[in-house]
């Protein structure tokens, strides 16, 4: 399958697209800066472009979006706009874009995160906008055209991010494991559900 | 207690008024126009000059905000941009901004709905955002102040609403019911939690 990956090179990403290939899918990275394409999902021009650019494709995958990691009482009101445009909107508007430009069955795949059910100090503004995405996919999956279908992945804390944050990886789940969760939403027949990746490890 | 309530006047907020004043709290309402005290709480402005005004209380319930309902296809990105800085923002902000002025152990109740979970065609905005409210009070409740609460609470379709629709009032819940998860929010000791409003009835 011909697939779309927007934001191949983080940590979950990367791993995203050599499971995808190690499957025989034909990858195409989206980056800000680098990757095949470019693309900024903050801005809404931004995305049409880039699917205008990569034409017709079989899935798009979305491992990108960032948002502000602050105590509730540091987090401003542009910091929610922040979050809200970048890892919440960002990659709404690659699904509702994306549907127009994906094949007849073609799939989404977007990315939440453990936080959405779990939360922890310093993460309100990102478990609104993982679970708003949660929302959203479960709602979006009823109204695709053509039986393009529309998943979340959650991922848990990742053992290569828990390391680079000086903490103990052995608390969290490898990214190789984690992109399983994708290359099942991509080639299965899931739709409007939120996948934990801790149980594709 | 001193209770603010924001959209007081809609089908639930004034069974909900209703409901507090027979268990002899002091209700002060707020509306874009009418109530009490006059809020549009989709400006942030807005928002902190009606806790200003409010003084110190002993909680909040929002039963304030709307956003845009039609078929995903149909979503502009403007409805995206109303529904998330209406029903979602605006809530958000009662929340960060009353963290200030609520008393020690204080509460805020916010409002989602039936379809964070169990969406339906032409509701993909609309579960975005209810999905995004709970995920928000899960974590902001770990973080405010001086033992104040935040909730959210989930209406079902609510009997009323269904029969101004036109439809069978029976396959909902009479707000008068509905009402009793805010009740049980503001005088209880939930913390973090969704209350699924039928749990209640």
């Amino acid at each position: 399958m011909k697939v779309l990956v927007v934001g191949g090179t983080g940590t979950i990403g990367a791993a995203v697209v050599d499971a995808l290939r190690a499957e025989g899918h034909e990858v195409r990275t989206a980056e800000r800066s680098g990757g095949d394409l470019q693309v900024d999902i903050r801005a809404p021009d931004s995305v049409r472009a880039l699917l205008a650019q990569a034409g017709r494709v079989d899935a798009i995958v979305s491992c990108a979006g960032s948002g502000a990691w602050k105590p509730l009482a540091e987090l401003t009101d542009d910091d929610f706009e922040l979050t809200l445009h970048y890892k919440l909107m960002g990659q709404v508007n690659l699904a509702r874009y994306g549907a127009d430009v994906l094949a007849d069955g073609g799939s989404v795949t977007l990315t939440s995160g453990v936080l959405s059910q779990e939360p922890v100090p310093g993460g309100a503004a990102i478990s609104l906008v993982n679970a708003g995405l949660e929302g959203f996919a479960r709602a979006a999956a009823l109204e695709m055209p053509r039986g393009v279908r529309v998943n979340v992945v959650s991922p848990p804390w990742v053992s290569e991010t828990l390391q680079a944050m000086g903490q103990d990886p052995s608390g969290g789940t490898p990214a190789a494991d984690v992109a399983r969760a994708y290359v099942d939403a991509v080639a299965g027949t899931y739709t409007g559900q939120v996948l934990d990746a801790r149980t594709f490890a």
